[in-house]
């Protein structure tokens, strides 16, 4: 957009390399963050600097943290003697919300996609085996989302464990919460079926 | 949420504060900001602060500008006779994308609405008495949205300005483009009917 406002342009330039932000919602976070006061503009600049600056990523899970290790490993309230392997750190932010695991978790930093060139040298799937190895871990629950790059990974990963003995689970597939089943897609209805469960 | 990383904490809750974004949205934002590398991480945030430390009001037409008069007002080559009056700055954005205007502007800075304690005191309305008694004025184009606030604001201006004996034209209402009929509300079919063209 040419609006001889060269820092309102370059605002929106960087508005809009955001994922899900096009021109039009940068143009209305734009015009918000103009009409902010001063403290709030510094406010919302220094919280992006800061969150930045302030988080690492865990040594033992690879979650994000202020602390080294962070605050799941460090519980010794959870049952150390499960892992939920999932992709991504926001993952483990969806899955604590639900209240329902208490072990550990291990972050691979992404899923298997050798188109994109994600190969497993790519993941934690060393550091993973590496815990594997020196804890008594008894479980691994495989948390990855139930999409190509999923189920690669999940197959992978499989393979690669069958030899430790360990229980290996992954998530129950099935129709979501809330969902019609006349819009549910076929990949997700053969689940169900085949994942019924006597009442 | 609760996820134990105060930083990231603090930023989802500066996002979630901005138009549009929920805290999906916000999360969406945070993970991808959390995986800039350091520079673009202050691009972004110099980009916020200095949009809101480089631009003014312009103080002819109260649109944003880096300098003052803005580039509209200093543009000899549009025609200084006729005046767009528009509630806010990306009115004037979007108007010039349409690439049809070539007069100048008058920013009200929003529309009366008496119900949120906008009257006619809250918007630039003495600065466009003041600009139509100064200039050689002759049209005055009504460029506000055909929303309530909007025609409150027609109406008044309209009663306002009656005795100046100005050109007073509103914007054109009808279907819009690509908006198929059987879309289309009640109000917006009656004024495509009333303004119906022959062909």
């Amino acid at each position: 957009m040419k609006n001889n406002i060269p820092s309102l342009e370059n605002l929106l330039a960087e508005l809009e390399k955001m994922p899900g932000i096009g021109p039009k919602s940068a143009q209305r976070l734009a015009f918000y963050i103009l009409g902010l006061p001063e403290d709030e503009i510094n406010k919302l600049s220094r919280a992006i600097v800061e969150a930045k600056k302030n988080t690492k990523y865990c040594s033992k899970c690879f979650f994000l943290t202020e602390e080294n290790p962070c605050s799941y490993c460090q519980d010794e309230s959870r049952d150390s003697s499960t892992l939920c392997i999932v992709a991504l750190p926001k993952d483990i932010i969806a899955i604590e919300k639900a209240n329902q695991y208490r072990g550990l978790y291990h972050v691979l930093g992404g899923l298997l996609s050798p188109l994109d060139g994600m190969g497993p040298e790519a993941l934690r799937i060393r550091e993973l085996m590496e815990r594997i190895g020196k804890n008594n871990i008894k479980e691994l629950i495989l948390a990855t989302s139930p999409t190509a790059e999923g189920e690669t990974t999940v197959l992978y990963l499989s393979n690669l464990l069958k030899h430790t003995g360990l229980k290996i689970t992954r998530l129950g597939m099935g129709l979501p919460m809330g969902l019609d089943v006349e819009y549910a897609d076929e990949g997700t209805l053969v689940r169900a079926f085949e994942n019924r469960k006597e009442i």
